[in-house]
């Protein structure tokens, strides 16, 4: 039965995408304009967001630590382009303790001032080198539209900065933390996300490159979810992070960032979930299993807590719904909050040796044997909804990409469908804005050593330089 | 050997307390007057004391989300009590998206108001209670004089936030979570804590009463580290969150919070730390166990990776330092880093069968033969370093722990040695006050039920009602 709370995602995608944050309380407006609360259904999924990325990021060498959230103006403008590309967008604090400050603070809008600030005082030999530090924390950033998780004014984040004593390493680090979203979209969220170089134009500020996870959501528009910058030695001569090299040499160190945030929430709805509400992957949702006994049964009751405790064993995550709530009720509300299986236990089912699966991607009805190994059947189930879930996405994903050879075709596109449109580039930023001017198409990222699919720029028909992937954002 | 970066805890109680600080890589200064930034060292005993924490909440039913750091001043104010406790102590957003701000904004000092505004919509009947929320977060509080952890303007806690239909539930969850901060100190950080009611004068703002967990440094100064507020319906009234009974009639719901900060971290160091840097126990210690071969050996070596190996598959944290300086070096530095326990394998040792470890608490030196099983071996005595660091500190605090019966003998104690001074109260504000002149000594808590040890007020002399420990305050 379809909920009455969610209206259809091909009949209005933009209030479906509301209607689900609402109906599976991932998050609800604050009296804050422009900032949300994320509630408890909205956060166990950042927690577990949080839990995998943080595993793999210290497995990989990196400690965290915390910066102060509040950036004195002074310190902030060191750097110019970074001030330059979000000044339009910070936040001060003008007032403390009943006086007004001598100087603003801005609230953290990002973190390389902070950082390159402390670097400065605690790099001084290459032996110091690397630090790989990450934070987990707030930041804010004064937007004019938002919608929750996709674009808030504060938002939860981890931003991760090295420093590095050579340049091939910062720049090996940049490629691999890339390659980790990549690989937590693609194995973690069912996301299948694209990876490149953003253009000079749309890489982060302050930045020497870019390098970009891009996804698509189910109605053709993109999302960015998660970066990684490579700064070169821009900041270290901006706040002064010079250390002493192998050859007992003063040298600028050599910097990287890279983030990812709750907007990846976002992206999991608008990729996964239907009319029915919140569809979660088994690896990212923060209760796997939901067993609904049916009747106040004994033998019914006792099978339950018996699974429930076999599952969780195994590191299954299951919970027994055993509210006084009727059965249908409690399906739609697992149903809706999008809990990947279902397993239904009734008094006649047992008597027949039978029980009943459903998995929430496709809302199919599996019965099954009694007999059945519970832990291996559900984990192997639960698999099978991670693959399908990601093999959906990825048809989906390549059903809306689309190339493009010239300006009519890349408008017919846009106008009928949007979706990821592959054309060449001749490289000028002056054709990027031509393009930005088609519903506010920008470059994603450049495919580097992709096999071109023309010579000729999509935009002015001038020799093409690169192959890019274009398309509608949030 | 003392470490040179430390002055002596007995000659500059404040400059030792700063040095460990910084020696042991904690916490650093940083350019925002008042706001530390939180080393890796520091930030994964908070990881430590947060992974503790949030487990035990979670198996007491709470669970977690998170409230925008910003309040409106209109909202804020609708709380009076709160509003004055508070006032002076805010810093206000008053500019954003280079535009002043129509109504200025404050950043959280703690997130009653939050919750309120958030509960006002969210709570409709006794089915929606209780709500048992919690967050961690960071929050500032623009203080005068600061000092790393212990008071800093911008730091980072929890804040629980329950909401109930009785007063009955709501008053067992106030006590219920302060019984879980005293299990947390005694338990896991092995300080001795004192809990107690606060007086009228000493609790929060906005309470009806205010329960505490209070620890006494080793210079004999008081940490108030753990409180918890039961509010009745004092937040409920001014924010309008009613329910329907079970009669079927409207009533307002009843609130309580509780909260602790990264100020333990400042605890445990003003505890249990010496002259020779950081000393942690087991249980909170990110790194339990360090391993330091002596030599190239690769039996030597061998052995080495066979214990780091065994140790954390049984759930310890060991690591080997096989770093390029030499043993003297590592020794001096897992002692400063508080690692507690050592293990130091030689090739001579090896050869008599011998291995030596190295309690940091004691820094005794304990050799043992080689044919043991290292991994019962090892948890034993960490166990028994965590149970020796508590009776240590216990034996401190009681020997730091005063009766008083009149002013002068008040006045004597916080003289010579000050510390927890158990004295009778006539229950008025102005003997409070009196006291508070004495070298700012405040009472720290109401010994509830205690066998009262005279019958006079220690300021008046007129008829006690309660007894109450004194104690000047970080």
């Amino acid at each position: 039965m379809k909920n009455k709370m969610i209206t259809s995602r091909d009949e209005d995608f933009a209030k479906w995408y509301t209607d689900i944050v609402r109906a599976a309380h991932l998050a609800d407006y604050s009296s804050v304009k422009g900032c949300i609360v994320i509630e408890p259904n909205g956060y166990a999924i950042w927690e577990k967001m949080q839990e995998i990325l943080d595993k793999k990021f210290k497995e990989l060498g990196h400690i965290n630590c915390q910066m102060p959230f509040l950036i004195p103006e002074s310190l902030l403008k060191k750097e110019g382009e970074l001030v330059e590309g979000f000044a339009p967008e910070v936040a001060w604090v003008t007032e403390g303790g009943e006086k007004k400050l001598e100087e603003r603070l801005c609230i953290r809008p990002t973190s390389e001032t902070m950082f390159s600030d402390y670097y400065s005082t605690h790099v001084k030999s290459y032996r110091d080198l690397p630090l790989l530090y990450n934070q987990w924390c707030n930041v804010l950033r004064w937007e004019k539209e938002t919608r929750p998780f996709l674009r808030s004014r504060e938002f939860l984040w981890q931003e991760g900065h090295t420093i590095h004593a050579t340049e091939e390493e910062a720049i090996k680090e940049t490629n691999q933390m890339v390659e980790v979203y990549r690989w937590f979209h693609n194995e973690i969220l069912a996301i299948p996300s694209i990876c490149g170089k953003k253009t000079e134009k749309e890489k982060f500020a302050g930045a020497e490159y870019t390098l970009t996870n891009e996804a698509l959501m189910y109605n053709g528009v993109a999302l960015q979810a998660g970066t990684s910058h490579y700064f070169g030695q821009k900041f270290s001569k901006a706040y002064d992070i010079k250390f002493t090299n192998q050859d007992n040499q003063e040298e600028y160190a050599y910097q990287t960032s890279w983030g990812t945030a709750t907007r990846m929430i976002g992206g999991l709805i608008m990729v996964h979930s239907d009319d029915y509400g919140l569809v979660l992957p088994p690896r990212i949702a923060p209760k796997q299993v939901v067993i609904i006994p049916i009747g106040n049964d004994e033998e019914v009751i006792n099978l339950a807590k018996k699974y429930k405790e076999l599952l969780n064993e195994n590191n299954i995550t299951a919970y027994i719904d055993d509210s006084n709530k009727s059965p249908g009720f409690k399906f739609a509300e697992a149903e809706v909050n999008g809990i990947p299986l279902r397993i239904e236990i009734g008094k006649r089912d047992l008597e027949q040796g039978k029980i009943t699966f459903t998995r929430r991607d496709t809302r199919e009805k599996i019965q099954s044997e009694i007999e059945i190994d519970i832990v291996s059947y559900v984990r192997d189930l639960l698999e099978i909804i991670q693959k399908d879930m990601y093999e959906k996405a990825k048809e989906r994903r390549d059903s809306l990409t689309f190339e493009a050879h010239n300006l009519k075709e890349m408008e017919k596109i846009l106008n009928t469908q949007p979706g990821f449109i592959h054309a060449m580039w001749c490289g000028n930023k002056e054709c990027e804005e031509k393009i930005k001017e088609i519903k506010g198409c920008k470059s994603r990222c450049v495919l580097e050593n992709a096999k071109p699919i023309d010579d000729k720029c999509v935009c002015c028909g001038k020799k093409a330089k690169e192959l890019v992937v274009w398309g509608i954002q949030y």
